[in-house]
């Protein structure tokens, strides 16, 4: 049993604030200003150099990472931190397209991360030879996966709808006509109890800073499965991935297994923060969030659309097929979403018209849900952000 | 003028120790914590999602940027922070291979710091096509300057002796023959008064935990020519680099100028840390920092010979060769080293017998060069790692 009320008096959430983008940014725990001080004063400032072997400081991004496994399904020992998940979902393509050298295609949809779908193009255009970043309508997937596919790039849960990808499913689809899977998990971590192992994926790629509270910018991680992590080629062959950097070699060799896909010099500040956010997580298991997530988030649907008939659910109704998050299609929903920022109900907006709220159960309760469904109705109903009153505030602040 | 005083009194540094590793890890700057702590609770934790816009977040990398153009003879508005710096190695490489498609070989030599040669490996094996690295004698470059040549990849100063490589000379040198010029920067920025706009460098790279003390694992920062800084194609094409990042188009459109190498969400917490130590850089210029450096290099120099004829110079005596670090061949460097850093005098030892110092006007003065000279005399003169008082204290701590 996870005391959910002792996880949420862990952040610090602005007085007056129902902060529903945990989805985006995660808030601040309260022991990371102390954690990041330790590190600054005691650590930086006091060791120095020797830092990088008395704190720890080269084996955190692997350390860091057996954290991550946990809430992701991954075995101990196959995930690592770092650089920022353009980056890794850019290693991990390069790495499959090399163990696929017959084939050209990535295969992704048009609901994936445009950032997915750019690291895909440039790293397709820099290839040529007939390289392609195939791009379907979400859904159809499926029907695409022919034998020209060397790797899919799926993001599992989508950033707008919050419709979540059926891994197991699709992994095996991809493996029937000899593909390899690159899953994004960036609205999945810490939001739903995926299982990257059982679901047999090749690569697993995430960011840390919405469900898992790292903070702005906080690194990013990758997963190679055990079968591939011995014999993949990295594209960015940086110092930190070599079996010997200190060593100074003259070429090339990669360290074993997963640390291999290190780079460059670790983000020891931006990691001590993100140590605080996964202290967090230990109070805790992937099982009990997905359990209260998928209440919160059929609480909030029900309360919203008991009061707004104008919002439209673009997120599955089946609790099976979403992640953590709620959204509405409304035509207004820009104004609208302001006005609700306005009235301290944080969620944001994503072009054309969706209306998105990141249920976090890490420190969103039912009170929270009740109470912003309330906010929601009355800004809503009463169409506020028509009010010349509000219209002329919200000019001036 | 300088006030050098000042500047020291703006690091921490700890209590007996003299910190000759400064070109490896800088020290913290006093005023980092509370800038830290001023990031993490009034914009993390206040502004939350908000604090992208409202606190500039997304801005930073450029405004950062053109705080180091400054110290690197860079026009402003040209420097972008982020990444590591073997990832802006790798984007500065493919945008330059990219912009010479006849062409199929980088330059380099072997004094180069590996991560570089490695990145540059990785990258030619990912584009095969008969892509190559070709790896020559340190001094020997400019003779292996053909019309077969893309690009030059050099750290202008070697990271083993100190030797200054002449950018000026070696750029002219590389644009008669069609080729363009990768500077890697990490030991020149805050070391020497380089002038990358006006040696017509094409593109610059470089880290900010070395000399210019941005703390363990702080960003990098790339420089492209303004002549080619709207035209290059970025191979690590992030949403962060595109034109409009948050209009989420389905294709990559490259931001204006040099934002369109950057990649991911940008480091938030690591750039707080980086800005607290680049307030110190604004107490000086490079110019001032060229010529105090010089001078304590040279009575390093001095003080160690007079002291050690075991030691053999690997730096240029020449001023105007070296950078801002001293180097000594010692067949015993390593155990001498360690004798030296249990004495509180810190440099480190770089295989297979350099013994370097790194000279860092900010925070050291003459009367650290006198001390840390009288260190290195009784040690090596006395041959203290022999000692077996010694051996036996160093197996205990």
């Amino acid at each position: 049993m996870t005391d959910f009320a002792a996880t949420k008096a862990r952040f610090h959430l602005p007085e007056g604030m129902i902060y529903l983008d945990g989805n985006s940014l995660g808030p601040l725990p309260k022991d990371a200003p102390a954690r990041m001080d330790a590190v600054l004063r005691e650590e930086w400032g006091e060791m120095l150099v020797t830092g990088w072997n008395r704190a720890g400081w080269m084996e955190r991004p692997r350390a860091v990472g057996d954290r991550i496994a946990r809430l992701i399904g991954a075995e101990a020992g196959h995930v690592v931190m770092g650089d920022t998940l353009s980056i890794k979902v850019y290693q991990a393509l390069a790495a499959a397209l090399e163990m696929r050298p017959d084939r050209r295609v990535i295969l992704s949809d048009s609901g994936n991360f445009p950032s997915d779908l750019y690291m895909a193009e440039g790293l397709t255009e820099m290839l040529g030879d007939g390289h392609e970043l195939r791009v379907v309508e979400p859904g159809t997937l499926a029907d695409h996966l022919t034998e020209e596919v060397a790797v899919t790039l799926v993001t599992e849960v989508d950033y707008r709808t919050g419709r979540l990808h059926d891994m197991a499913a699709l992994t095996r689809a991809a493996h029937a006509v000899g593909a390899l899977t690159v899953w994004d998990l960036a609205h999945t971590a810490g939001a739903t109890d995926v299982d990257v192992a059982g679901c047999g994926a090749d690569f697993a790629v995430g960011c840390t800073y919405k469900y898992l509270n790292g903070g702005p910018g906080a690194p990013a991680f990758i997963y190679v499965a055990p079968r591939h992590a011995d014999r993949v080629k990295p594209a960015l062959a940086g110092w930190l991935g070599h079996a010997a950097p200190f060593a100074f070699e003259q070429s090339y060799r990669p360290a074993e297994g997963v640390e291999r896909m290190r780079v460059g010099t670790p983000p020891v500040l931006a990691l001590a923060a993100l140590e605080a956010a996964l202290d967090v997580w230990e109070m805790t298991d992937m099982a009990a969030v997905r359990a209260r997530s998928l209440e919160l988030t059929g609480l909030f649907i029900e309360e919203v659309e008991a009061r707004c008939p104008e919002l439209v659910l673009a997120t599955p109704r089946a609790p099976a097929e979403r992640g953590s998050q709620v959204s509405f299609r409304f035509h207004e929903g820009y104004a609208a979403m302001q006005a609700l920022i306005a009235r301290g109900v944080i969620g944001d907006f994503r072009a054309p018209d969706i209306m998105r709220f990141g249920i976090t159960p890490l420190f969103i309760d039912e009170d929270d849900i009740r109470r912003a469904a309330g906010v929601v109705g009355e800004v809503i109903g009463g169409r506020i952000w028509d009010d010349p009153a509000y219209r002329q505030r919200s000019r001036v602040t």
